[in-house]
């Protein structure tokens, strides 16, 4: 495993290649997802819409980078256990970009009027982990040694915890329960997302097991 | 893809009838509950009862039909993905008849008295994307040119999160804090079904996939 | 299938054995859990603390044994599927340890201070299960019958859905808002444990299926 021949068959390659096209989307709306949290308490509701529509269209173009994949991947013949992997990666980095959708809508819909800490945190968080992903997809392709990548997975996913954990203990203290309904389904939101980039972790481990 | 040549061996055609029997026992499933839901409003607590016990037997035919399934698939020879595509077919078919069954049941448990037009609106959804699905799986039986197929139930999860945003962003306007927490675990219900038969068209994308 | 030959190769019963060990350290958190649960109500704040800090070591080491099986098979020549089936029972058991440490934490982090009967029994439900799928693991490695097996895992997943839906209809006679939102918390958590073991049952029953 720690080796650094080439596995890929050119197929293949092409696929992976389409596969970081894909993160580096989910990355650009994890990026726009930061700028709208970040600057959301000073915004009126014109730039915060500006912000979410930024982001469906990040999302739509994930959606059909996707279908692109699988479309392709429909009419390529690659060994049936590579092209599993593959749509499945395409389908969950597909959910990891809904969610930043769904989480970055739900502000809106809830009339939330100010991002708190936890928030703020948490968005570093899920930036941070898929730009880990990312490097990820690149990485498996290159059958590098991932050992650092599970770790930093492993422990942006757990980061993400502590805040969720310190999130939900100061939840029922400080808000109304208006505010503990909206919020909690904003944490849990925020939460899904890391728990869907380990999902995507474990899809890569399995990769390299598969292919060691 | 678009050929329509016949590529199921005898064995496997069993199977695929198989799961369509468990699909028409969903649509069954999900027009009782629609039928439940369009009269709600008018019905007394005992015919309520009624319509939850018939959809309750039919989750338990599809419990059997599920098991059915899976036993024969256990002494039966198919190749070892197949095996698995179906086996997982089978389970989110049951997945999805368990929700229709759950959100119908929560109706009761909730003392829901009024369906609101999200709810019927949902139900409609929920009744055309199963029937899709049910096409899809005749479909992939046959090799059918699936296009169509993706996109429609593409566009009918689509409309159900287009619902889903509206009730979530009128629930906190109209109802009392109970309610809140009552009608948003119904529509989070609702939305479950529509996710997991896009699961469903997941699994279905990549059995095409791999026999393209 | 009833036949009781052994169907491992050495390699393969080594993972085995280390799945074990995860399920017994599942069933070890199961059951601190339940001595938590079922003496939480006379219990000081640090009595109970001591019990989360156990049941967070047993995930840790939970963690632990999920890493080091999915390393060793990283090195290690099986056949692909059987690589990808153990890959995800460990990864499933890695969640039901995680999902026990979750909701033990939420009951401190929420400031329950009473225990009711749902919580109690389904404890109950939550221990027997994972010692049934503890079973299971063992049988499939000897391929015995799992009939048994399946029934099992699905009467407690059913009574512990009875059990979910009773707690459920009591909830909004019972508590005030706050606690409504905090219990129902709890008791998805709950549910979701015996889910994901009837996940495990569902990968069991696929590995019998394809080595029948």
């Amino acid at each position: 495993m720690a080796s650094i021949v080439h596995w890929l068959l050119p197929k293949e390659e092409k696929f992976f290649q389409m596969l970081q096209e894909q993160c580096s989307n989910v990355v650009d709306g994890a990026n726009e997802f930061k700028n709208l949290v970040n600057n959301y308490n000073e915004m009126d509701y014109s730039r915060k819409r500006d912000f979410i529509k930024k982001i469906k269209d990040i999302e739509h173009k994930g959606d059909n980078l996707t279908h692109k994949i699988i479309g392709i991947l429909d009419k390529t013949f690659v060994t049936p256990i590579d092209k599993e992997d593959i749509h499945r990666l395409a389908v969950l980095l597909d959910d990891v970009i809904d969610l930043i959708d769904s989480t970055a809508e739900r502000l809106i819909i809830f009339k939330i009027d100010k991002i708190d800490s936890y928030i703020k945190d948490s968005t570093d968080v899920v930036l941070k982990i898929v730009k880990e992903i990312e490097q990820g997809v690149v990485g498996v392709s290159k059958l590098k040694n991932m050992n650092q990548f599970y770790i930093n997975v492993h422990t942006l996913e757990n980061k993400g915890d502590d805040l969720y954990r310190g999130a939900l203990s100061s939840l029922f203290n400080k808000k109304g329960l208006v505010d503990i309904i909206k919020y909690k389904d904003i944490y849990d939101f925020l939460e899904n997302i890391t728990d869907k980039c380990e999902d995507i972790a474990n899809v890569i481990e399995s990769i390299v097991v598969k292919h060691a």
